[in-house]
């Protein structure tokens, strides 16, 4: 496996050293390049994200990618320059994110939900295409505007994928988040296509809600979902939600992916460089080993990604029934990395 | 005060008649004018709201509206022509939205955190705008655009709106959220605006919030907000969070206001006509109610508001401390028309 590592800024590094520890741990043919990305480089350099390092990056099996940025940087810079170029450049269009609340995790909702979903968020257009612009900036006539762009073709290839997600997991049930009673000609768009890919997953039952709906019922029934497929915008807010109800950013996992493999795929956890604990060692670094399940799983390495996503389950039930100090971030490491190659005995 | 009344679909007369006898008992010139608008009419007619109806609109003081649609309406047809057509004619540019977890009431957070803040939500433009447009549809190489359109004149109108009611709250905080680390040339319209406002107003602290994040803040820390200032889409969405976390939409008032008094302001519960309660005299007036007290704040009957917003506190808590029966539309209406009233005594 070749695997391209930027470990960033603040704890990038450090939670990734230990997503590369369990990754050894049940791989034994990793490869890795390090690319240096982030603040630190466009401070030093100008530079977000050279050509060159771009090509090079084509060159590999999978990316893994810590976390980018410091309160430093004026807001977009590494996010346009970095973060999305990669995904738009490598046609990242099927973001995924996990939105599970693992036994002993404490959620923030009363009354311990059962909450199990993925949500597919479209990563290559929509609000996030970057068009649209400025008129008369700094007068008191300026105009700005943002066009959201929203294709057929990559409309249907992500509410597909986001179809075949269903089919594997047991309860078979699909959402759409949009919000088509304002947003019509986007959201009718949307939802034609889920409409007419549907009869080709007679097993998948549908359903659609309004992306203020769905957020309320995040909170208030968060059970009733499964997979939900929806835009890059509100992909982006329903994970953040989704991230506080399962215990909180830290341990929020997802894969920014190109299902067809023509180009590498991304794993990174949701959570940025928090540069205040950087260097510190108390870095959790369990959504960045939950990123390395969801990289194996996309490499075809299935045996392996649940052996992971296993250890990562009982290390954090494991954590919650202990009454000790919290563990550093290399003890994390070392605990998820040991119970992912024991798991592995006890399956053999 | 003239009073255009829009009952609408549903449960939405009969909460806006319990929201007029409370009207009556703490006011006494009212005079009511109904308007026939909704899915009914829609059905019969085809009409939304015709041009002729909207200059009879223009004519009032204040609209008080229940709740408009049902499952048969194709998504859109009510929201645009109908809700979003008032907001755009009548220059409802501050979409004014409180979120306050009233005592007694059981929030799906745990820990019973105080939530008290208000989220001044742009009414006129942004993603709501209706720009865009759809090329080559259903065929595979469609395209539907939506174009987020944003002026300096419309930001900064209704930042300085939320500027100043920040300045009569005793906490003094406004919070910009937007997401301007991607939609760069709207979200840095949105924060040079709010960066060239805030000197006017020395004694407020100002923030910024991506709105990602701050739908995670709404469930992890909500007591970190005071005033919010926000475009209309993330708007809509982070108040459904907001309604979500303080008891449900069910209790969520909001007033779409011109503030100028050019037009007039238009009051709602944000919930919607619930079909399924609808003719049971079960639904709660409650919202309808509190927006109820937010027109009387509006038009300048400052004390009258309070007491209706009195009431609804009371009123709940003496609900969550009963053991009883729940109460009927009528019940509640009654009860919340008695305790505006009789505050007003013990308050002269
Ligand atoms: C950092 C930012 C560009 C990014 C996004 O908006 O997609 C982040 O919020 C995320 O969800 O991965
Ligand atoms: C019904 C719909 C047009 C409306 C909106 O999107 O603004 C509603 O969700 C609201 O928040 O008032």
């Amino acid at each position: 496996m070749k695997l391209a590592v930027i470990g960033g800024d603040g704890i990038g590094p450090e939670v990734v050293a230990e997503g590369l520890r369990v990754l050894r741990a049940v791989h034994d043919k990793v490869e890795t390049t390090e690319y240096d990305l982030g603040a630190r480089r466009w401070r030093e350099t100008g530079e977000t994200l050279p050509d060159s390092v771009l090509e090079e990056l084509r060159g590999h099996d999978a990316i893994l990618l810590g976390a980018v940025g410091d309160p430093g940087v004026p807001s977009g810079v590494l996010e346009r320059g970095l973060l999305l170029r990669l995904r738009f450049e490598l046609d990242h269009h099927v973001n995924l994110r996990p939105v599970k609340l693992y036994p002993g995790v404490t959620s923030p909702l009363a009354g311990d939900p059962t909450i199990d979903m993925v949500v597919v968020r479209e990563g290559t257009e929509g609000p996030y295409a970057g068009a649209g612009g400025v008129l008369r900036k700094g007068t008191p006539q300026e105009i700005a505007t943002e066009e959201s762009i929203n294709t057929r073709f990559g409309v249907e290839r992500v509410v597909r994928d986001a179809f075949r997600r269903a089919q594997r997991r047991p309860r078979r049930k699909l959402t759409l988040v949009h919000k088509n009673n304002v947003l019509t000609k986007a959201g009718d768009l949307w939802s034609r296509t889920v409409a007419e890919v549907a009869p080709e997953f007679p097993e998948i039952s549908v359903d659609y809600q309004h992306a203020d709906a769905a957020s309320m019922f995040f909170i208030t029934n968060p059970g009733r979902f499964d997979v939900i497929v929806t835009d890059n915008l509100f992909g982006d807010i329903i994970t953040d939600i989704g991230a506080a109800i399962t215990g909180g950013i830290g341990l929020a996992a997802s894969g920014n992916l190109d299902p067809s493999g023509a180009h590498p795929s991304m794993f990174e956890p949701v959570h940025g460089s928090a540069p205040d604990i950087a260097g510190k060692g108390v870095a959790d670094p369990t959504a960045t080993v939950a990123s390395v399940a969801m990289l194996l799983d996309h490499l075809g390495l299935t045996a392996e990604a649940a052996r992971v996503e296993q250890a990562v389950a009982a290390s954090l039930a494991a954590r919650a029934a202990s009454s000790g100090q919290p563990l550093s971030t290399r003890e994390v490491g070392e605990d998820l990395a040991e119970r992912s190659t024991s798991a592995s005995t006890s399956a053999a």
